[in-house]
């Protein structure tokens, strides 16, 4: 059991689009990630999603609309939801998810990670 | 699909050791909690349980040690490791656990919620 400083993590690296575990529980990760830029449309057929924004602001396009999320905001996207998120200048992201869901879901992307490092 | 500002959230109630849930995915509740005071020593036999600080600073004790958690700070602590929290000053906190999951585990006891409101 070790207390981790979220800060002191998203410190550690500075690549973008590249989630880093922190956590697990339950089958479930967190993990934590920079964002920069447009990411790919995608989808997870079996799994809910957590964003929560921990630095910046994260714009996310759905088919139907575009949600904004600011600091300290979060978002679940459910299952089978196709989103895009895009950010205009960096943000700092902690995720919830399974610990099996794909990246970019069913889609393969030069974005896509096929695994994700524990920092 | 709604975009929740958690601390927006935080401002709708004042109690204290009564969580309150703000999503749910996956078979996982995200509550978050006013704490102030001590809690009741207990442990969750099956479920794992993540504490994440929002503002103020937690102490966690365990049988073994204390746990100081300030704002930004998260920790999981695993199925059937018992735990008291003890805030000191009020501390606003987030929860991450399965929704199945008892409040204060086989332990009843005054503070025991049976429900959890959802904000």
């Amino acid at each position: 059991m070790e207390v981790v400083n979220i800060k002191e993590k998203f410190n550690l690296f500075n690549e973008h689009w590249s989630p880093k575990i922190i956590g697990q529980l339950n089958g479930q990760d967190v993990k934590i990630s920079k964002l920069q830029g447009e990411f790919v449309w995608h989808d997870h057929k079996d799994e809910d999603e957590l964003f929560y924004i921990i630095k910046g602001t994260l714009q996310i396009e759905f088919r139907d609309k575009i949600s904004t999320l600011n600091e300290g905001d979060m978002l679940v996207i459910p299952k089978g939801v196709e989103h895009k998120p895009i950010a205009k200048e960096e943000v700092w992201v902690l995720l919830f998810e399974p610990s099996n869901i794909k990246h970019t879901g069913e889609v393969k992307h030069e974005l896509t990670k096929e695994t994700f490092d524990k920092i």
